[in-house]
């Protein structure tokens, strides 16, 4: 066995999603998606705790997330400074080319008990991030708590339309639209 | 043993939360919390599929909240409908008597990480339906995400003022205080 794995999780996460779609996600194995990356087993669970978190893979988001809030200006407001974090997530993982495998994911996820489960507490968990970053930056809780909400739902509006079919706004304007559509609903509640 | 078990679920929760409290949720089986409630394993999956869900009885709260949304005046905009289905679950389930048990409760929640998964997924799911039941009002999509999301936190901030330690506030002024301040921020934010 090659002891220098290039890519060994980007390859265990695409051959993951191209099992769970061939034959569902209950009937795969981990055997199988590291056989498929052409990896081992023991591979596989040096990158992921278990089959369900291949797709989640990691704290990225929440560091993107935690950072950007961190390097908004000064002037922004706390809803702002969500949008700004908002912004570098379009730019370093929401990217075009990340589009179509980040749409074949959510509809394997939406098809599934178990992963829109762990998809739940993971966004629970990015919520949680955006507060405690805002805090940090001096916004009071429970300011932060509400700005943090909001810029979820923000975050799931723009990926609902950045990776839904047919679609071609980038994730950055995708973010501009729902945030305009969160501020005027914001204002009439 | 005896066929009529005159409120099994109710002896069956507070058997649990006692069994908790001495002896941790984790070193606590099914069993002791039927046996301590006089009752027996197969009258305890009788009402909870499992030992997780002896704590989230079933979908009272929902039911309350979208009753309580439904029933707000016409006039009434999204947030001011579900701070009315939150006044009847003070009215309804968050009484004065039930304060001290929601505070214990509260405490075994928090020192268990599975219960507190399972506590934020009912909380998602509790957002959900007051969602739907502003759309089933004619509040369109993200409208009623967004109250349903503020309403959320509205409803998180009144609980734990509410069942805080020395608290003697009632749960109807809790929310009361949690909008303005939710309403402030949202106008900050």
């Amino acid at each position: 066995m090659a002891r220098w794995q290039p890519h060994a999780p980007e390859r265990l996460v695409v051959a993951a999603l191209d099992l769970f779609e061939e034959r569902g996600y209950e009937s795969t194995t981990v055997i199988e998606i590291a056989e498929r990356a052409g990896l081992t087993k023991s591979t596989f669970f040096r990158h992921f705790p278990d089959k369900r978190e291949v797709l989640f893979g990691g704290d990225a988001m929440a560091g993107l997330l935690a950072g950007g809030i961190a390097d908004a200006p000064a002037t922004a407001t706390p809803l702002e400074a969500v949008a700004h974090a908002l912004d570098v997530v379009g730019r370093e993982a929401f990217t075009a080319e990340r589009r179509e495998f980040s749409a074949r994911r959510r509809v394997v996820i939406a098809a599934n008990p178990e992963l829109r489960e762990r998809e739940a507490l993971k966004g629970l968990g990015l919520t949680a991030a955006m507060a405690e970053a805002l805090e940090e930056r001096g916004v009071p809780d429970p300011a932060s708590r509400v700005a943090a909400q909001l810029g979820a739902l923000v975050m799931a509006l723009a990926y609902e339309r950045w990776c839904g079919p047919a679609e071609e706004t980038a994730f950055g304007e995708a973010v501009r639209q729902a945030l305009h559509q969160v501020r005027a609903a914001t204002a009439a509640s």
